[in-house]
């Protein structure tokens, strides 16, 4: 439990209402308790505001008056960064501490580096000449493998392998011949990376990824594939092998990115979409196929397979003189 | 090797036939030997039932007659349970047992609770504040996130990550900043988790996974998302944030799920479809592109992107009159 | 470092050029610096040769002349092969090692069976009457359930679980009841399997990966599954339960294959497609859906919807008479 006092000591804000009011938690705006803060980030959700129980409303100046006249309420530029500062500090303050350096079921090689800042959990697995940043965690069960490295303040969740091989094979005779994979993974500062997601090492260079890149769970990262800073990916995309991806894009889940493609900065893919080829202009691309009644999807599916006839024969409906001449 | 006395002994069902006739072991009608067990759950299999080696089958009343004019049979009113009740029979006489308690090598916080007649496999890590249920078997190489909890007679495969942090940032000047995830994973009775699936913990309130549910292997499941009783995923499902999933709902393997949905009960998905809206009618709903050879699909797809104007053109078509008006 | 006649000596090769040439690693023909080691596997390339600051070349006899006249080059019947040879052998020259053997962490049950010149590493687990053959690589957290077999010369990269419970189940009065799994994982040999991936336990049978297979990560291989030798899969493929895949196949990346289904041998699926039906005849098969721009994917997906209509109204179009008669 804290003061709202304490909290606006710690975060800024400027306080209007009583600062000895406790509050005990964080939630929604519509499930907020009278004793929880909460946080009114899009104008849209305004009517809510007046009947939100919450002890305390994070808000924008703009909202600041109507925010007062039901209650306590903290002024910012920006609620949901605010709202995002104080769950950490209600992380740090509550939850249970990750302890610096090593758990002693963690296996970690002779020739790997750890910063003495670095939090490693149970059971994790690090390699030769492995390297982890300060101040970094790896959750559990981690495998990080021979010389490859992460940054500084970076999140890597239960079950994550970086580093295995990337999958590279000569065909020969009808065989599969492996082509090892000499290169390693670098990511760098501030990555957070989702529980049982894999990133392979590289071929021959490496495979990167950089500063801020956030990855959800579930995560496929192939060979020599290179990600620009602050990039976002939603659970269980797959990027094939030597694909660049940009800074600042975003790929929504289970999306696919095939190899040797680029994606340049900000371009947001949607949500299980295949990118089957480069993508050299910004912007939001999609290509799913729509949901519908299982009895309509069938005769729509099976009416896909004649479609390049449609068209031929629209055309042929538009040009009936022509399709003469042609039937000729 | 067991008799056919035996095994009504225990599992109930009419026998008819030698009691002591032997079986070695289960097998589908097609592939039975002749000193196997083998049902027949559906009637359009029933051609088979005549040319089946196998020692003794399980029928349905309407299949008594014909399956005891060719051998032993057990008549039952649901033979495909009867079967299920076999296999978990015969697993438990004869497969590996899974010793109660905790292997020494699973990493078992001192704040975590385990039930004694829980089974904790090699190389789990239980966090501080986590619950274990009665007669609950984690596998191998489970995690189960702080605070988060698991009911009675679950069966959790190796690899699971439960409570995680869900993925969950505010965007603040080009960059994620990180929000905290407070809540927690709760699951029920009875569910069971395949192998390398994952479950966020919520980001204020708790994920929840209800009794029953039936998650397959490679299943990510985001933060808050809401999983009705009964319900059941096959493998490399995606349910992203604050989804909810009624009861009795079917998901095909790979399908994804997008945020913030809501599916009532007895909704039935497709594999590899995507469901971008809330289903509220239950029901049978597809949406895949139909695969094709490749050079067919090049075309139809081709076609695909001008479909819109097709539809124009065919209006046109149709209202000649109007179009000439529109040109004008 | 390696000399060029170190390097000729031990995979053969037509080496012209200085033979004491050093080369300090190997780097693809755009990529390599002055000192290392690169190849021309395809004539597209060709304009590249000229430029490459390469030490040296891996060229096939149709280029000799031309590598040559820019410096040393190794003439071969298959550079691309020779090229993947030459990758092994650095691999083993330099690479850390991986010890023969059980690493300590390990937990393997006395009843488990490993091959004195397998390498079982750190914090694997082996379950009773487990087999893993000769020369066979469990990198780290690997699983690998009771009864389950993997033959001689095959790596298994680190979170892989073979032998978790199949998903079966038998409904009955709304509920799941769990048909327990009786069959086994038999792998052949030289089979490679990547992080994370799963292959469930047959339900009566046994689910067979046969010889030569290669699976990338992230891959879903369901119950009774069946792969043919030499087949290989890209990160995040589905293949739901007792699926049947010929030999010398290829499965694009998030392709899904549904259950019960066959693929002869030389079937190649594209990435992210959908496999609903056998496919009976080799070639290359697609279905996924075009990606574009969100706002022109809207267009075309709502049109989608009224894709059979749009067949009905171009064939009324094209059967003005017809279409009055039936509208009579």
């Amino acid at each position: 439990m804290v003061t709202l006092d304490e909290l606006t000591s710690a975060l800024g804000g400027r306080l209007l209402g009583n600062p000895d009011t406790q509050v005990t938690g964080l939630a929604g705006l519509a499930q907020a308790l009278t004793d929880q803060l909460t946080f009114l980030s899009h104008p849209k959700y305004v009517s809510e505001l007046a009947k939100t129980q919450a002890a305390c409303v994070i808000v924008s100046p703009a909202h600041a008056d109507l925010a007062a006249s039901r209650g306590a309420c903290i002024v910012v530029d920006d609620p949901y960064a605010y709202f995002a500062a104080a769950t950490r500090w209600w992380r740090h303050k509550f939850g249970p501490a990750y302890p610096r350096g090593i758990h002693p079921t963690a296996v970690i090689d002779p020739d790997a580096e750890v910063h003495p800042s670095a939090s490693i959990g149970p059971l994790c697995v690090l390699e030769a000449g492995s390297k982890v940043g300060p101040q970094t965690r790896l959750s559990s069960r981690v495998t990080l493998g021979f010389g490859c490295s992460i940054g500084a303040r970076c999140i890597v969740h239960a079950g994550v392998v970086i580093g295995a091989d990337g999958f590279g094979f000569a065909q020969s005779q009808g065989r599969w011949e492996k082509i090892e994979q000499l290169g390693h993974v670098r990511i760098g500062d501030d990555v957070e990376i989702g529980a049982n997601t894999c990133i392979d090492r590289g071929a021959l260079g490496d495979t990167v990824v950089s500063d801020g890149v956030k990855l959800d769970n579930l995560i496929q990262i192939g060979h020599n594939v290179q990600i620009g800073a602050h990039t976002a990916m939603a659970g269980c995309v797959g990027v094939a092998g030597s694909a660049k991806i940009g800074a600042h894009c975003t790929i929504g889940g289970g999306a696919v990115v095939l190899g040797h493609l680029e994606l340049v900065d900000g371009v947001h893919i949607s949500a299980a979409s295949v990118v089957t080829r480069s993508i050299l202009k910004p912007g939001h691309y999609t290509g799913i196929f729509p949901i519908d009644e299982n009895k309509s999807w069938e005769k729509n599916a099976a009416s896909l397979r004649q479609l390049y006839g449609m068209r031929d024969r629209i055309k042929r409906l538009e040009n009936p003189t022509t399709d003469t001449k042609l039937q000729d």
